[in-house]
Parts: structure tokens; C-alpha cells; sequence
């Protein structure tokens, strides 16, 4: 009885986790689809977790996502066929030495690929190279600073900012989302559009709580535990200390807000 | 020649601040409309800046604002009359020892009060007395921790952190935001619904790097300087590098964010 009950209840928070990951690529990607046969490029696809909801969105556009790593682009393909999505093409490439021709693409989309990037102005003139005139860019990225959560508490910050050194001292920028504007217009795109997309969570929205606050940024804060004291840039009570203190906004008088940052731009028609 | 440029010039630029107020006044009030006859009490109007979108959006709501300042009173029913709109009822009195009997109003709104109290909580509890089962509180309020801008800047985020602290000395909370669902839901309200409304500002949005960059936020923080000062919290020359580094994010490659937060609660019925 009991265990039938455990399996059940397990069931249930698979579907709400699903229904939270959901809810997310709702806020992120419900606008973005693109024309039947377009020639699309999804560039540094990772293990596909944006090329799902890309491929979902527009299932009939002719999808290339291309990614530096071959196992990485394994996994996104398994990803795809597992949600029994149409399997666009996957390419292994450095985004910012294309293996395409000028022009090649009608649109060009990547989610979560700037931030980690040591020269993401330099990339997006790349990746504009392959677009051809009067083509969109998508970006999408979060922005680490937006963080904002009661109670507040320094230790949660100083966690936080363990992330956002060790990104910077790999070269990345975890609060790039700002800067999308600047990046996207100095890189010639044109008619360039930043929409925020604002998570708010409070216990009034049950599933943001589980699915956002604890699953998706505390855990992914509390994973640079061992690098960040290993680095010296905190000790392990400090650190414990700030993701016991992120937990605490999961709590039913807590709130947690975050923002993640959309741009779309063009390309000069000639 | 040149003083008529001038003049007209002025013109185009009170016209254009103007227009931003009214984005402004969208953002924050579009949604609050309350039915012809209903009972309305805005308490703390102050000095009637939000009174005028109130009245705007409920023409025919029999409309009360309370304040403690009777200054601050003549100076809301002017900036009512000079805006043309129906005039509502102007009562002196303090809002945590309000002058009405219990359930006396259908609605309460209040708009940028709450930061200054020292006791929210308590004020929240009286405000509901007032409210008649049913009736609806709401609650709008900024946060200075969601202020989030390009270039980011230590010496900024020092000044921002003056004014936080002058208002925390004062008994007040200048983010207050973050917490209206833990406050509303602690005094009692229920279904409280709370709904971030993020002021996004890049150049591609020209009325709101003006109106809302250089000459709301800016100028608010700007306005502390001596005080800040006075109070040890800085000096000259990082108070002004900082609101300098803060007028930098309003050039072209520059982006500023900042949400307010919108709360309504209910009454419980009998």
C-alpha cells in the first residue's frame, strides 16, 4: 500500500516537474517560430535542451544544430527522438568559426551559449555571416545579477557570486542577459528588441517553487560548491550557508525573482 | 528665431515627459479599475502623483484619499483639478489609526506608502479593518534590489545603497517589493496575487532612457547627496562617481532595469 502510494506520488511529481519545465519554455521560447522550410541554425545546441522547444515550435523549418562537442550532439539527437519530435540535422562545429557559407541560413537562434563564451561580440559577427540579409537573430540569456529574493540574506549573494567569478574566470559572463542590447547593435544587427522574461515565484505559484527555485538555480548554485572552495573564493560553511539560505525562499513566506533576457535582431538587407 | 527653437523645443519635451509618465502610469495602473459607486479608499495619497492615474482609470468610483500631511492634501486636489478628472474626497488622517469605521470601504489601494512605514505589517491589518468582507487591497511598491543596468558599476550600486540605507534609518524599507506576498498574506488578505512590472530601458526605448533612466531613478538617488554624506555613508566623490556611472547607463550602448511590484489581496467573507 505504502509503496504503491510512494510510486504514485512519484508519478505525479515527475508530471508537475514536466508541467514546470513547460512552463519555463513558455516564457522563454512561446514566441519564437519560424516558416515552413526556413533554414534555421541552432547554434551550440549542448545536449538539446532549447532544441526541443525549438523543434517543437517550429517543426516544419529545416533545423541545423551545430555544437563543438560529439557526444554532446548525441545526446541532443536522443533528446529530440525521445520527445518524438522531427530530427533536424546536427553538425559538429565552433560557432565562432562556422562551417558554413555566407547567407546560409534564413535565421540563427541560441539559448544559453553567450554567457559562456570569452568573446561573444566577436561570435555574433560570425554568426551573422551565415545569415543572410534581412534574417533574425535570436538570443537568449539569463543574467545572474537580476537575482532578487526574501529573505534576502548576504551569504545566498555571496554563493551566487561563486558562480558568477568562476564563469568569469572561464573566460564566460554570467549576467550577460544585460548586455544583449549593447552586444547585438555593436555587432551590426539591426531593429534589435530586448524583451525581459521575469520568473517571480512565491508560494502562491507551488510548482515555480519546486521546479525553479530549488531544482533549477539553487541547484545549479550549490554545483560549483567544490570548484568555488577549491578556487578559495569561499569555505564550506559560507557557502552551505547561502544555498540553505536560497532554500529558504522556497519557504511559503519566501519570494524569488529572476530575469532572463530575449533579443532579436536582423540583418542589414543589402 | 532661436528663442521660438527654444520654447518649442520646451514644448516637445514636456510633451515627451509627459508621454512617459503616462508608459509609466500604464505599466503600474492599466489594470486597476474600480466599478461606478464602489467605496475606494487611497490611503497615503501624498502629494497626489498616483491619485491622478487612480481617478483616470475609476471616473465613477466614489473615491477617498487620506493623507497625513494637509500640505500634501491641497496639493493632491490641485494636481487633480489641473488634470481635469472628477475630484475625490480629501480626509486628513494617519493610515495606521485610520478615521472610518470597519468595512467602510469596498476597496483600498495605496501606491509607494508601504516603504516608507515602519511597521507594514500593522498598517496592512488596520487598512483591512476598513475593507468590507470581499473587498480587495491593493498595493503597489518598488525595490531597489531589482535595479540591474549596463555598464554595471560598484561606485552606482554604493549610491543606490545610500538611499537604502537613509530609508532603513527612517523606519522604512526601500525594498519593500520583494516582500508584498509574505505581508499581505501574513495580515490576513487572501488570494493574494502578486505581479512583477519590470521597466525595461535600452536605446532602442528613447522616452523611458530619459523620463525614466536620468530623470526618475537618476535624479531620486541624486537627491540623497547631501544627506548621504552627512549621514558617513559616502563621500563626495563616490556619491558622484556613482551617480555619474548611473547617467552612463542612458548613452546608447547603455540598459537599466527596475521592477515594481503589484499586489492584490481580498478580504475574507463573513
Amino acid at each position: 500500500m505504502q509503496s504503491a502510494y510512494v510510486h504514485g506520488y512519484a508519478e505525479a511529481e515527475s508530471q508537475r516537474l514536466k508541467d514546470q519545465a513547460v512552463t519555463l519554455e513558455a516564457l522563454l521560447h512561446h514566441d519564437t517560430a519560424y516558416p515552413a522550410g526556413s533554414a534555421v541554425l541552432e547554434a551550440g545546441c549542448g545536449v538539446g535542451a532549447q532544441t526541443v522547444p525549438l523543434v517543437r515550435g517550429s517543426p516544419d523549418a529545416r533545423i541545423t544544430c551545430l555544437d563543438i562537442s560529439a557526444a554532446s550532439l548525441a545526446e541532443a539527437e536522443a533528446r529530440v527522438r525521445a520527445a518524438g519530435l522531427p530530427v533536424p540535422g546536427f553538425r559538429l562545429g565552433d560557432l565562432q568559426a562556422l562551417p558554413f557559407a555566407d547567407a546560409a541560413f534564413d535565421h540563427v537562434f541560441l539559448c544559453f551559449v553567450l554567457e559562456h563564451l570569452r568573446d561573444p561580440a566577436a561570435a555574433l559577427v560570425e554568426l551573422q555571416r551565415v545569415l543572410r540579409p534581412g534574417g533574425s537573430l535570436t538570443v537568449i540569456e539569463g543574467d545572474h545579477g537580476s537575482t532578487l529574493f526574501h529573505p534576502d540574506d548576504p551569504a545566498a549573494h555571496q554563493a551566487i557570486g561563486c558562480q558568477v567569478a568562476l564563469q568569469r574566470a572561464a573566460g564566460g559572463d554570467a549576467n550577460v542577459g544585460r548586455r544583449l542590447y549593447p552586444l547585438l547593435t555593436a555587432a551590426g544587427l539591426g531593429t534589435v528588441r530586448v524583451s525581459p522574461r521575469q520568473v517571480y515565484v512565491d508560494a502562491g505559484r507551488p510548482d515555480w517553487v519546486e521546479g525553479f527555485i530549488r531544482r533549477t538555480f539553487t541547484a545549479m548554485v550549490a554545483g560549483v560548491r567544490d570548484e568555488a572552495i577549491r578556487a578559495g573564493l569561499t569555505d564550506a560553511a559560507t557557502f552551505d550557508a547561502g544555498i540553505k539560505a536560497l532554500s529558504r525562499t522556497a519557504e511559503p513566506d519566501g519570494v524569488f525573482c529572476y530575469t532572463f533576457f530575449k533579443a532579436v535582431g536582423f540583418k542589414a538587407r543589402l
